[in-house]
């Protein structure tokens, strides 16, 4: 790869940012335009712009992207009730694709030749951010200055840091007891105090969710209203798709909804201890079921669920922006078309629970399951016929066994 | 269909089932041998016992198959992690095959030529009861008087019940305000009052859990310990199957967890509203999900979860006793030969939660997800190859599309 | 059911449609339409307008519906390179859902309340019919008569015409040696001569390929051109989708393509064995995979390959019109936008084989793949990181049963 | 990586292994132990044996392992019915891991700590042999000179082994016109006159298969014996696995069957151009197929058909020895238990198809399926509960959809 001539830099405004960017203009003596999205990760952004100035970017792009993050990435992604290896609500991978795709796009837009990101090299988003870049443009530089720099310790890194006029914070002299990434999916943890999977999380890991302990004693319920697979409003109040998802974090946050423990696969193979809170998707994603519940019939119900996991495996894996992953949310979104309807749910000291559902899209017909007389909806005498031809393989198979026994 | 000559009937000693009793006897003119399992629904069997001989039965058979239940068919179905439709722990489904087992075996010794069961044509559980018949014995009849006979009023029952002197208990002469189902694994709740699903559940429709509001106030933390995939000891104290799963239903129950609510997909084609609680079966989930995490490699981990659906699918349609069931489920003990371990669980308020997990068959390496420095363990320069590999066919799809655009 | 009023019959003019005609005038005293297709079969329609006139259809439709059927069933089918059990094309279940959506509209038009098909009870076909059928109108009665009437031997059906005045044909006062079903895509035989499995099927069965023996002793080699999954031409000429499938049914034929001589699980459960040939569709599937291997990404083809199975099953079954085939369809066209482009095929002696393709859509990269020196296209050592992370969770499984041993 | 201190070479015995061989000394100064397989490529090993010793080889192993290979790796795949994309039998892919658990092997016991190949850094044998290496031993160093030296060109490569006195064969001395690799499997052709896909293969690079315009004009029958999923005989004659695939290689190769012109897609990325030629494994292929017709049931059968493509997507790019594939292999394997009987085939002018099929093990019931009076071996009538149940949920689809249009 040849030198690149200008950068675009995924800029958070923090201090390993911050290294990288003086470091990608001292390694490569070239531009570097950084790039700040707030998605919904709860930190001020103009900050972000002073020091990047001050560290003499070429151009600074700052932009909120929360509309575009939760209406065409998280919200496309629950309608497939996505969880990857049965429980991870996908929080860190599914934000990747878009940064990446800002990147490229600023990138075309600025004449830059490479982007440039802080992702380590023992990680996954190394992988969904180059994944994406190149899959957006082929011709793209991706630098990834972890898996390149000497800076291996915290020590030199605060030492290129002073070198360079890079202001350091007190609290950042020292390595953080753990690591964060947020957005308004979710938050996770990773690393240091987390490392052994045989040890508890200390409860200050936790950064916006109450312990259920904590929580109100009184269970809340609230009302999601759906159309055709989206959450779009709450308690009868239309919402945008960032409103919806920001309101429903504040409902999690306060119940302590949405925590989880979890050794998980890494891509690049080793396992790995992450601590979750995704307090509104998991209240969504419990909506999302119970209304696809009364909506969707069994065979795209089963279909779904049987596709499910390689959907969820493809986003972990950085395959956002694939054939695959395209294909598949073809026939999700084909699915949703009339999933629309309401969802009561009761949140209570660490759960969200579906506790009623309705919908004018309903295929539950209380006219055929009734223990009632049902007037002739249901004719108990087809279930014969129906077990009856199920039964025929399995009674010749029978039959073989016998004979040949 | 000829006329059985003789008829082992799944017997439970209740009304509907001493009813049928007497309606094979009369309308057939048959022998009826009945069987009585205690599978764990936590009723007195000897009552069974007199009130067969007082009917005539002409043998009586009643047995103990909780350790068989929870080892042959529970243990195995949990290590699949099945659920069906995304949530259902299958408590009725795992039940019925076993039923059948000994109903067609009790039929060979007896010299009888047919079974009966006291299933609706209108549920998965005449299937489940059919199905797994058939595939034992493909010459067996199997009787399901819902189906043929005309008692299908309350008052028609009662009054056929009076006619042939069968005790009615003053409670039972109405109807019931929902149906129930019980065994070791949880209790199901149907019909009548929980038949419209957008109307809540009434709290006296659960039977063995309290409600999450009334669960301690402190949290409950427990060890489960397993050995290739089966629970085989809590606490450090070794039990055996059914010991240990009735001791987590204990937990469960005085901790307000596995209570839900769900609209499922029949297998003969409607929607129904469940109400089921499996206090002990949710924290075995649970556990065993915790403990694959650090001993199953994702190769594995990742096929298992996307057989589980077509695996849950199966079960719930009643075929226990299928190729392809036996098939996965080859596949999945051929996964389970190094999940052994302990699961530290929290259990509070409805939820039972992993917080830690150890076992020599880890495969969580700290030496290779480390922050520190990691000693060589792994090269971050390999995730450049990894990237790159993984990102070639992007690249040329990419390069095609804008050649082409 | 309450009886019919007014019955569209899926009519053919021959003997068997005949009888149901009739006996439907009969039994119910109801009014009678006649539907014929041109489906490809290969027979004139036009006497069967006369046939249905004579017998006091009070209205008679007849089609020419063989594009459509090309078009919107066969095209969509062969996009997923269906194919049932390993080999069959499905020839006769595409062709079932277009005549019921004919049938249900015909219906609708008319006022009929019911529609009548002349598949026996045994089959696949009164499944196809009868699914597809309520699938589009749920009101919809369909009579089966062959499940319904006591005309149960040839000797009965015939005794039946006399007295009716339907004329009955010399040839077919015996049984027919086998049974037949033709359209463009195909033709099957089954029963009589062809129920041992164990004995080979007869020469005089197949109607439309010459023996492999008796074709041309040169290959002929044709190019098919293709749009978006759909072959659109032959040798450079552009056809409409019928005009295709007959002229490559035309090159089969001569070439002795497309016999297949298989047993198969019928949905009803019992196995069966048919003769099929399928010249025309055998030369597109090879075409298209041929198209694909150039155009189509492997992420995207691994993926059409893990749900084709599914795919051809539920066409098979009869679900053509159900939520879970159209999702699935949504996913395979999804994949088809850039499969365009010509392959070439040898045809000789019973086989038709690619020997070339081309494309612009082509996403061979030869700067790649070349053993040639590859000006920087690809890099060798990038094989050492992706082996290195892909072996790692191998490695680490290794090292725990080494250590565990 | 540490430099090796003494390797095991995979050792042809040509000119490009014995270059290795001779750099592995020089570039590491390390002792190197030669391995070199009869896996049935049709060369004699001798030679070998006499060059390595020349070369100063420290210990030499020649094995025949024809009998293994195809017992323990080409027979367990062919059970599967495992073709990659469509069509590819996977005969390259399936013989890596068995040299690789050789090598790791005789590494261990000759003490060496390396093992080295000769496969290149574009393709899929080098992850192949390391993914198959790392499974059996994490500690395994791998050598791929072809990814690290610097002959990177013919000329040099000629010039390296004149230098080291390597003899040089007049027809090595320029390039190959394609490139090959053979087993008793297959015989795959690569490269060069190859490289682009829209040009047909010359007929001379076909190896072990006339041209089906040049076998035989008479048709031969065949008859191929099965127990569990293997064969076991050809024409009644019992043999061993390795003969019974040379016996159908020479079948297969006099009838000009199993040659494939494909374009497949590489695990590394790139798409690539094969001739390969499989006589005996498409015969073998076909008549497993043909007798799984009559002995398995559409339970296993199709579960099987949905494995396959990710168990050939496996073992393709180098998971033989994966807990994914060893779970595959156990519910394949279940379902060959009654696998068991005869298939006889017709071999023509490179076609091999099932004529007739026979086993003990028959689930084929002429008494369900006849045309003629089947004496209640199965009711009609079933049919129409079947059928209802089955489209209750369509309908109720249909009523909603109506309903809200």
């Amino acid at each position: 790869m040849s030198a690149p001539k200008k950068v675009v830099l995924a800029y958070s405004g923090g201090l390993d940012t911050s290294i990288i960017l003086k470091w990608l203009q001292t390694e490569y003596g070239c531009e570097v335009v950084t790039f700040t999205a707030d998605l919904g990760q709860g930190e001020e952004l103009e900050p972000a712009r002073a020091k990047a100035e001050m560290m003499g970017a070429s151009a600074i792009h700052i932009e909120d992207v929360r509309e575009e993050f939760v209406r065409d990435f998280v919200f496309p992604m629950f309608r497939a009730n996505a969880v990857y290896e049965g429980i991870y609500l996908l929080g860190t991978s599914i934000a990747r694709p878009l940064i990446s795709k800002r990147l490229v796009e600023i990138a075309e837009m600025e004449g830059a030749d490479a982007i440039a990101h802080g992702a380590t090299g023992k990680g996954n988003d190394q992988v969904r951010f180059e994944l994406a870049a190149y899959a957006l443009n082929p011709d793209i530089k991706v630098i990834a200055p972890w898996r390149e720099w000497d800076l291996t310790s915290r020590t030199r890194l605060i030492e290129f840091a002073e070198q360079h006029q890079i202001p350091v914070a007190k609290d950042k002299r020292g390595e953080a007891p753990f690591s964060v990434d947020a957005n308004l999916l979710h938050t996770s943890s990773e690393g240091k105090v987390l490392e052994d999977p045989a040890v508890e999380a200390p409860e200050y890991v936790y950064q916006r969710t109450v312990a259920p302990e904590d929580a109100p004693n009184e269970p809340e319920f609230i009302e999601v209203g759906f159309e055709r697979g989206d959450a779009v409003s709450i308690n009868g109040e239309a919402m945008s798709p960032a409103t919806i998802l920001t309101k429903l974090n504040e409902y999690g946050g306060k119940h302590g909804i949405g925590r989880l423990d979890l050794v998980e696969n890494r891509f690049v193979g080793m396992k790995s201890r992450g601590i979750y809170e995704t307090p509104g998707g998991t209240i969504l994603l419990e909506a999302h079921r119970g209304i696809e519940q009364i909506t969707l019939d069994s065979g795209a119900g089963h279909l779904k669920d049987s596709l499910m996991p390689r959907y969820a495996e493809l986003i972990y894996n950085g395959f956002w922006f694939s054939p695959e992953r395209e294909m598949l949310q073809a026939a999700i979104d084909k699915s949703q078309e009339h999933v629309s309807g309401t969802v009561k749910l009761k949140l209570y000291k660490g759960s969200a629970t579906t506790v009623a559902r309705w919908s004018e899209n309903s295929l539950y017909s209380e006219a055929h399951v009734t223990f009632e007389e049902d007037a002739g909806a249901y004719d108990q005498t087809d279930a014969q016929g129906f077990i009856q031809l199920n039964a025929l393989r399995l009674k010749l198979l029978a039959a073989r066994n016998r004979r040949n026994k």
